[in-house]
């Protein structure tokens, strides 16, 4: 089972100028062989079909809670793509329901658009849907890690190349984010690997060749010292990771170690509504009214009981300003 | 971001007679276009993808709480096909690597035993992956909720199936737990349609039109009274789905209930090797040692630091000692 | 546009012994690469694509009235296949919603039973769905004759296995009757390529080399002339099929024909109600009592307006005595 | 079986500028998981598993009459997406085989150019296949009914996207069309699961929440009473839809009527060859002349028998002189 | 380009006892996602793309090379199929095309007889077909041969549990070589890895963790000393593998060895003729005459030029018998 | 097997400026369903799969010596897109890995970077994988002729729109190339199906009815008579292919002829480092010294032992310049 936290992983900027081109480019990260999905479902399927697990339970643990993680990177994954997208159509009333997307025709990825409501999709950057045959569970521990170590590899490579195709700045913090995160997966997957096998990894750091300490992005998470620190993501379980995941970071040579809580993490923006593509709706006032009148009638307060990054912030005012004016 | 807890949403019988063919027909819930993975997603996206949140939030509460509880879904559906793979090889030595798998050519999903380790995949009853093109993410409201219900709905009508084609005692467990729980998704999805459009669906229930409780195996939920509960899947967050789940419960008047904290569940199996499918080794002790020799490296207590539900349990023992022997 | 006619294009014999093995076997011939799927998609997609067809109108005619015909192969083959699962699983309700489909665990395509109503399917022998990429549709006539005439080969070669494969008498009167009218189709795409550019196909026929009068089952469609006729299925459009529709058949040399209405027919088989898998309802006959008086509203007479084949016929009345007992 | 007529639902202007981009985003009504392929197979395989269908006539009925008009809307798809592609490639002997093509490099979907002849394919807006996977066809009237509300409600979104996406003068007279006949279905399914259970979903009028009457290419039809009407698509059968389809119109409260005959409908244009992709030929005019020999052998009149919309427009006959100059 | 040489890779037994069944998994080592196809083509890929090749000479020919050998393996795994399929169906002429293939309904992969002659086809053992989205090929060295050395390990697992399932003798002598072979591979690019980044992977073999010392199959082949040799299959290129391949083998210790040509390999078997599924025809012996009158034309001998392996075995004679018969 | 020759079948000339729309549009010739995967494969299975060889030699040997040429075909293409993909990226390497791929976002295919090193796919113009689906291979031998005579037909028609859609000087050299050796391949098995059963398929060419010889780029091979040859491409085998590729060319009437050995062929040109999508690596030069070290180890000479064709061409230099300074 899991509990759900409201909050994102890191930090994103709001919205500002749309890009659904790269927008497009970023799915990769989210559907693709490499993408967040596949690190989710892998880690995911690997620890629910792991075998004799009291007997080798840090390795069990290991998988079981880097999984966790992964589902706060698809998270970060859309809600990066949805900044890109927000914008991408009029918000103007007048315009809709006419060409209100006459301006991306033929950019980006059409489902984008004509399927959803300018979100993210379970897709790739071609448009194809993640499916279940990228997932690898083949109960040999061996194996398993082997595999991780390589998806972790392609991951990394993707990151990069999604990084220098898109700049758009929530696309640069996503990757700057991510390369760090899944750098210290990439060498979690590889110690345990030396440690059940005694093979020696190191040296295959980096790949691609490029150390993430050259990327301006990945600066700040470096510095908080999160390319070394593996989260333990749950209550009270997975407290064995710290016999896998321990001993010097094979690029640096810095102490691994093992936190014992997940992260705080950020506050998520609440992106505002584009009635273009109905979402959530045509005239999503009416939807706050109906929202608002079920909230009193269950005796909730009047302000939302949750809190998110944006009350104040740029584009996001502006784009409330038009709906709610 | 998610924190996972390392129990099973309800209580699995210990694996008995291995059914193949059982599992395989499972993997519907599990990979199908209305199987677990399906719901996992969908809502998981709706959530990701939700724009206006502060305006609509018991909206967003709602179908952000459901998709946690769906991963605990996709984890019993998982452990229930690993339990029915469970003694489909032979454990005793002398056979593998001769003809381990011969009872089982042409039986069952050929990638349980050629791919995986005896484990379940992100695949349906035919083998065939679960795809990103099963997640419907409008950004509309009012129908991803429409979809919503119907994806409950098409659910299931698949759950009852494979509760008459396998009579396995876990698939017969799963699907009791699943029926009763999905119910309450279906009616939560067609509550907050009402409280949306002010349309009143009650009259669509039961569909399939057969009571959850003529189901034998649905009865210890109902009576616990979890056909009427929607849990809380999170320390602090989605409060607001008190505001669209309430009223009464379609089909038997009694009052729908917000329970505001995750259910105990149950502690898991830890299912036992299987080493003629090299899972987790070809030689199981040897990984055990090695994790027995790390954890003690750490600092770690001699016995595991994790509980699980079958430390004295019949077969698995037995397979147990075999491969300590 | 179309008209549809509520009869099959020849006779099927009522449900006897259920197979759903060779039920799974047949639906290669409905969403095969070669099946009435794509046969009947292929000319769909060429008539509606055909440009400059006003001065080619010979050749529009004849895809776009292959193409009405076909639809009526689909049709055929579908009820083949719910004729064949009928009696699959137990219509005693004592036994529904408890093992019903336990017989069928293992047995056939899952899909029938799990995700559909003991019905077809739009898939293959494997459980493989049909796909746009069947079709071929290059605009270029001499092409799209010579892809037509291959496909109708490949059709042809799957009819004669499925006939070899799977002797329910349904299936045999299915191959029988599509072994004859899709000959006919191979003649015309290679006669329409003769007229076209001169060449000469007759040697090439039959392919595979086995004379369609060797079939038992291919008989009484032979009798009556039916290897030799193209009907016409219009009202009053596709006059212009004589043109190319003509001279002796490979074969036998017997003078081709067109035949200038559509074919008689014959009345449908109405398949009596599987309540195990809910077709069409759990409680089957709560929705006649429904249906009845909705009709009674409507002012409809009290027995159905329409026809069918089997208002007095074995098993079938058999099923429906105790679904109204 | 079906006879089919060589008659547009609507009329649909004649080609003008081309608009491959916009083409390619049309794909999406023709192959996407709600476009009219969706439509058209999902009634028409719910209506061959219709199982116990006398005693269910008038929801039979309404399920294989839907499924006969949807047929006229895949026509009508491809026929604008062709409309659309004319003229994108040049007719300029002098040009082809030479770049003709380089125009339309990296626009719209390739497979419209180098697979086909500028011509519809079963596709979606990504360039994926329609897949049979997409039909569902439960043989459970309550829930193949919720199903194809849902589908009608999604099917609705996309049409107002693509609407909102190409303003093609061809797209918007189809989407214009499409809007209203599919509002139609949608409220026959509404009405067929209220008739059948004693749901209300009237309030659930309009999904998304934007008044058909609010697009200016719907009022035509709006104002010939097509919003209210159901057709019969059939020369004799499906008599009994009237005991479904029938009360008043969910969102103008007008009564809803049934039409004892198919729509007039409107002449097809027939568009230009296109040679840059040799359809129908590199030379189209020695087609015409091998056609109008077998036309004269075959006893037919000089002037083709069928008429159609275009004998003397714009664009096209411009395109004929060059192509017969 | 390539050169091909009618010979195959190893020796394998003549038809005895069909097994279907068998044949269907052993469609796993032809299009699984770690098959013979994916090796195939992931070299071959990886080889066209290698960019700064000259520079980089000795890894573009070790890969290059290696991707030539999988070639005969892929011809191997369809003649091992080929061989477990033969006599699957009737020769009995009396019987064709009556219910030849009646034995056969519901057993393996359906497709090896409506689809196929009795053939091996691009599918894996669920019979999906084999995908482009199989191949990785980065061009980034260091992450291709990562790729390559997890592709290997995921290979070896699969033939060993083939082999487990399946002791037909041809899918026996089948994986007996291909481990052997394979295990070379995988050494060959952990030892490019291991030369290029300096990491050891020495402990990580053997993975599964099974000697492949201890299959009884593959002793001929560890005799002859195949398990240490890389073959140079090219007449005069790929010359520069021996700096990569070399050292010590990481099980045994014993020296790795390029051997300066290809192996002699074995005759092929010529299988016989299926009438029943019309390989190559309904009746065979008309090509044969045919064939015969052809080469007499050409000035051919009368005995065909080529040599086959069995031209007076057992089972294989007695097909022919009754063929020529 | 196959021994393999590190040369192209024809000369490409070295890279120039950048074309990645138009690589993406070429992808149609590798992966597309007549693109040269398909030939290559198609013929390989039939091959593999040719029951009653021995007796069918003449017909076998076509088919398996085609296979072979086709080999070299996928190489010719893999190899034109990997020059149109050279320079599409900066190798500045101050810019990498910032924004280097910007320019390419939205354009082309993007897993041509973001997947692979700006290299060739298994993917057609959608940038979707072949698919083993597209193999047909039903053993009977007028069926795969056909078969193949219809792939060769759709194979020229995708060619001949490539040819008119990009117009990059290495697309144009292998359009060029391959309408001549496709056609040769078309004719081939015209040839082999009249041989077999006497029709007279001549008339039927040329199709697409364009004339190879109207196109400039295939001059310089009819010019050497590539259009009337078939090589035999084995060192020894396949000898039989003259008792049926004989007789008239169906164009041009000049005699058919088969050479006894495979073409010489061209040197390969060795494409660039692409460093930002790390093609060989990020830092390549690194690659190159390793390599250089490990064959001084081996002993081998100074200078790489294989030739390439561009050791002092253009932008290739450039690259090596900037790459070496």
């Amino acid at each position: 089972m899991i509990l759900r936290i409201d909050r994102w992983g890191t930090e994103l900027p709001p919205p500002t100028d749309p890009d659904p081109a790269g927008a497009a480019a970023v799915q990769e990260l989210m559907g693709g062989r490499f993408g967040e999905m596949s690190t989710l479902m892998n880690y995911t399927f690997q620890s629910f079909n792991f075998r004799g697990r009291q007997g080798a339970r840090p390795f069990y643990d290991l998988i079981a809670n880097i999984a966790a993680e992964e589902y706060g990177h698809i998270e970060l994954v859309a809600a990066t793509i949805n900044t890109m997208l927000t914008g991408a159509s009029p918000i103007d009333d007048g315009r809709a329901p006419d060409a209100a997307l006459a301006d991306v025709k033929g950019i980006g990825n059409p489902h984008h658009f004509l399927a959803g409501g300018q979100g993210a999709l379970p897709q790739d950057s071609r448009g194809n849907p993640w499916t279940g045959d990228y997932v690898f569970s083949s109960g040999d521990l061996v194996e398993d890690l082997t595999h991780n170590f390589f998806l972790e590899t392609g991951a990394r490579n993707n990151k990069l190349k999604v990084y220098e195709m898109v700049d758009h700045p929530a696309a640069r913090a996503l990757t700057g984010y991510l390369l760090v995160r899944g750098g210290v997966h990439q060498v979690a997957y590889a110690r345990a690997l030396e440690n059940l096998t005694g093979a020696d990894l190191t040296k295959m750091f980096p790949t691609p060749r490029i150390p993430t300490e050259k990327i301006p992005e990945c600066q700040p998470h470096i510095e908080r010292g999160d390319h070394l620190r593996l989260y333990r993501f749950s209550p009270d379980d997975y407290r064995e990771i710290v016999a896998v995941f321990n001993g010097p970071h094979p690029e640096t040579g810095e102490d691994l170690e093992v936190v014992d809580e997940a992260p705080e993490g950020a506050l998520p923006n609440d992106l505002p509504p584009q009635p273009a593509v109905f979402a959530p709706d045509y005239a999503p006032e009416e939807i706050v009214q109906i929202a608002q009148r079920l909230r009193k009638q269950a005796g909730l307060p009047d302000k939302p009981t949750a809190k998110v990054a944006n009350d104040d912030q740029g584009m996001v005012d502006e784009v409330k300003d038009k709906l709610t004016s």
